[in-house]
């Protein structure tokens, strides 16, 4: 077991190196003086050439070849199934290739940054155009022959390949479009919340409920940034949020989403801590949890009338004064042109478009210049709205400039497996809404840590999904209980 | 030159891996949750791999042996000065010395803390011994058959000596305890400010002193820590302080000094940033910017003058009405065990103990079993009082049980330093007293700017010093001002 042990000692300093790069980009966002910007760009880059070093240095290469395992125990395979992968992956992408899309795209946000605020889809397409190249070079060094972008998809959600996501999009989207055109020519149309909710008092509940969902802050903190993320695997998880003073519901659900991802990684099992296991699997089953937290669990009406008391209590009389209005007020539907605002009915759309669009961008078969008519095109076909301007349509995401194609379809995928969860969890739970309307999430989140959370990467996403739910995931579900949810609240 | 440039392209990366070590330890004493603590140290024990690693890479070695320095201009020189001595100073060291002392000096600062707490210095004795073991066989290793204490103290002050170290303190000695006694037996003394100083306002005001001493916020920032420290260089050097309700000198003085050394690090030529030369030139010089910037300017009548007035206006009147007797109060010399709750006068006294008893333990002079002995006779000789508990004898103080030896004396040699700049200041500043009266110390810090802080690591450390004052430096300015200035308090 030597070369094993070796092996692992090896990759705990990769995995700890790793939570060290991590932690840099949470100062970044919430610490960092403005100043320092050149300087950490430095920082980062040089522990990204260590990490690279690591990753492909020949040792590793040297102890997988010299192992069996049929030898070792389930946990062992999985550390090794997860070092294998990311050796092969790393060795295949030349270093010349990879620095120049490292360097493409550091300056490649800052040039789509400059085009959005500009309103100005030219001013970036050349970036763009070069950021779009270097990917599907980098695309081809991994296909090795095989399909272009599922060669990308696989760097996000291991095992999953584009026609597989087709078929489930092509359920979602006729019968997601017909529920919204349903719901926005609806006689009864839930009204927003009214008011100004000071900040303190926000950011008090938002901890609460933090809390409320099992967030461990011995082994996390709460901060705010421009645009809230979870950060860190292990002991460390770090969640922030952000403040609205006229829609507290930007911070409430802000702070649930991500104490959904931060949750996953906190409740992993210690064993696995700076192993490959010892963090979520792949983005789509990070997003099952935090889009579950948020709003299978968040937005049902039991919880609902929990956050109801307590707003009460915090900000005085609302502007809402039933519980059942309360809840419709949470969930309204609402046309809009940006992803990050969409609704539950809404936000699946907004991927799929992203979807089709990127796979034709790398595919070769839209070109950067036309993807603006292409985007607009589709976004009227599928929201009934004409685009009024770029940052409104296809400037709005910074993916794109970051070169992360095949990372979108994940948010769906992750959608698609909290609608499966939350059958089975339902199912499992009869009394689940009892425990939620006094603000309870234990029952949930202990099901979920205990049929997913807890086995990190001990088994392939898909497979991960499929433990926990007790049947092979697919888009019903999902569908089911927007059907269900919507029309009630909407009275279809 | 590119052997060169190939070498500086190496230590860039080393130099930005080191300040992401730096901002781990910033983290932990500012914002890493409490649990966080054990992975933690695996994420530090990695960067200390990886920087060990590339600092004895043998391709530095090849590099260092391929160039001539002669063709190099005296930036390239320095620089490589630095890198040579740090390679060769790594490389003497066998790796598993170094693990050993990694390991030992981790688990040793908890149980002296145990210890420290129980009084009880017995517990902490035989991990001491195994401290001082392990420090005399690298001292062995790095010296050659040369002194072994000097081959700790160039870590922390490449070129000092003890031999010199101990004459001027030999010359210290004996003037500080004369005006000890003479201040302590005066019939005029100082009374201490009373009162309660909201935290907020201390905070506030602190942040105004760090502005007024030039600190730069848009490449820093403050934080509270339970022991102050500036930490980082180049473009991001933060600083922290603490707060203490009835003493807000605590948090003014500690904001000062931290400013000092955090401004060092921000004047130096940005030039040289990420290159060797982009830090601080040695402890010493450190703590003679600290220490000026905390005494010599902040502690001075013009300096607590404007501060009597900015603390009137935040706290309201104050129990001392008198600028002149809040002067004296800010610098009231007063009985105690605790160096660093020491004055300017006794200050030095606790290093120059320090320095003998640490001498004598490296050279086996000196058991551990007969420290706490030979640290109260000491005491009682220069102090005048008997040491009551070991937490206020020689288990005060974090240094040995982290292996800190030969760090002690560069705190008094950076006092040495400060007394020999502030002459050479003064000299070319009549009218300093004028703007710091207003609060206005730019005419000072802009001195100490061009004159030393920008260099860096350009020129030895004393050379450093020797090139701002226009004198070899020595120990007699110091005490001149110390004299002067506390028999015009103490009129004695």
């Amino acid at each position: 077991m030597s070369a094993y042990d070796d092996l692992m000692a090896f990759q705990r300093d990769t995995e700890a190196l790793s939570q060290v790069a991590g932690r840099l980009g949470w100062d970044q966002e919430t610490m960092m003086p403005a100043g320092a910007a050149e300087q950490r760009g430095e920082e980062m880059a040089a522990m990204e050439h260590v990490l690279h070093a690591r990753r492909t240095d020949p040792r590793l290469g040297d102890w997988l070849t010299a192992m069996d395992d049929a030898t070792l125990d389930p946990v062992g395979q999985a550390n090794l199934r997860h070092i294998r992968r990311s050796y092969d992956r790393s060795r295949k992408v030349p270093a010349k290739l990879a620095a120049e899309l490292a360097r493409t795209t550091s300056v490649a946000q800052g040039v789509w940054a400059r085009a959005r605020a500009a309103e100005d889809f030219a001013a970036f397409a050349p970036t763009l155009e070069k950021v779009v190249t270097l990917r599907q070079q980098e695309a081809a060094a991994l296909a090795e022959g095989g399909d272009l972008y599922d060669a990308l998809l696989d760097d996000y959600e291991p095992g999953a390949s584009a026609q597989t996501l087709e078929t489930m999009f092509g359920a979602l989207r006729p019968r997601l479009v017909a529920l919204r055109e349903r719901i926005l020519h609806a006689p009864h149309q839930p009204v927003p919340l009214i008011g100004d909710f000071p900040e303190p008092g926000q950011l008090a509940l938002s901890q609460e409920l933090a809390l409320a969902f099992g967030y461990d802050l011995a082994h996390g903190r709460i901060d705010k940034a421009v645009h809230p993320f979870s950060s860190g695997s292990g002991l460390d998880v770090r969640i922030t949020t952000r403040t609205n003073l006229s829609d507290p519901f930007n911070c409430f659900y802000s702070t649930i989403h991500e104490v959904g991802h931060a949750g996953y990684e906190q409740n992993i099992d210690r064993a696995y801590l700076l192993t490959p296991l010892g963090q979520g699997v792949s983005m789509g089953v990070h997003e099952s949890q935090s889009r579950s937290y948020e709003n299978q669990i968040g937005r049902c009406r039991a919880f609902t009338g929990f956050l109801f008391q307590r707003m009460q209590a915090i900000f005085g009389p609302l502007s809402i004064a039933d519980p059942d209005a309360f809840y419709a007020s949470v969930n309204r539907v609402h046309p809009g042109f940006i992803r990050t605002e969409a609704d539950e009915v809404q936000y699946n759309l907004h991927i799929l478009m992203r979807f089709d669009l990127e796979r034709a961008l790398i595919s070769g078969n839209l070109a950067v210049r036309d993807l603006p008519g292409a985007w607009n095109e589709r976004f009227e076909a599928d929201f009934g709205v004409k685009v009024d301007k770029p940052s409104n349509g296809c400037l709005q995401d910074v993916h794109w400039s970051l070169g992360l194609f095949g990372y979108f379809p994940t948010y769906t995928l992750g959608n698609v497996y909290a609608g499966c969860l939350m059958k089975a969890l339902r199912e499992a739970l009869p009394d689940l809404d009892e425990s939620l309307a006094r603000g309870d999430t234990r029952p949930a989140t202990r099901w979920l840590r205990d049929n997913l959370q807890r086995n990190g990467g001990l088994y392939p996403p898909r497979d991960t999904i499929r433990r926990a739910c007790g049947f092979e995931p697919d888009e019903g579900p999902l569908l089911d209980y927007l059907e269900a949810k919507f029309s009630a609240i909407y009275q279809l």
